[in-house]
């Protein structure tokens, strides 16, 4: 089977809430395996099968102590995800400020207009 | 089996070359399955799979007219994406801070210095 590119590999990564969980565990800064693990109930082993992901992906690096090995952090595959976005970003953009133009005009008509009751 | 959350959806429908190139022609203007599938070497029927996953994860919406189904990208989607980056961009910034001070040290230590060869 072929290896996926890299920004496959990262979002598919970044497809689980656990995955996501531990990496913003490491943004508080490096952790080893059972303190990455006591949040969750999830065992030992599914933990590591996790960590094996995201370290595929670029996402953590693990220090070379074998008893500890502890992980960490590597924001630049995030960075990488953040470029692709970036060829998106004005469409999403462009469409709130349409929205805020809307909005705009709509309250330029007497704010308020048309939320006040009607008195029978 | 559960039904994954939505930012699991979206990362893992991202996941895929093909299908962040259907996003890509998307980006400039709605299309019909038939123009999305002209630039890939693969059936109908793999577009047509891969247009279901985008659209599950909320990427693309479809037109209603029966024929052609029109298929159009959703930005909010990806801005979704980008809100949960925001939580790490701090992250790489300061890593390339530091990396920017660094270089700048070593260039203060007269530029070339390290580069220049010895004579023998």
């Amino acid at each position: 089977m072929k290896m996926p590119d890299p920004l496959s590999l990262t979002f598919s990564a970044l497809a689980n809430p656990t995955r996501r969980a531990i990496l913003a565990r490491l943004a508080q800064g490096e952790a080893i395996v059972s303190d990455l693990a006591k949040p969750f109930d999830i065992s030992g082993p599914a933990i590591s099968k996790h960590l094996k992901v995201l370290e595929t992906a670029g996402l953590i690096t693990r220090g070379r102590d074998a008893q500890w090995r502890p992980c960490k952090l590597e924001p630049a595959a995030l960075k990488n995800v953040d470029a692709w976005l970036d060829h998106y970003r004005a469409l999403w953009e462009a469409r709130f400020d349409r929205l805020d133009e809307y909005l705009r005009g709509v309250q330029g008509k007497k704010p308020g207009e048309k939320r006040r009751k009607r008195k029978k």
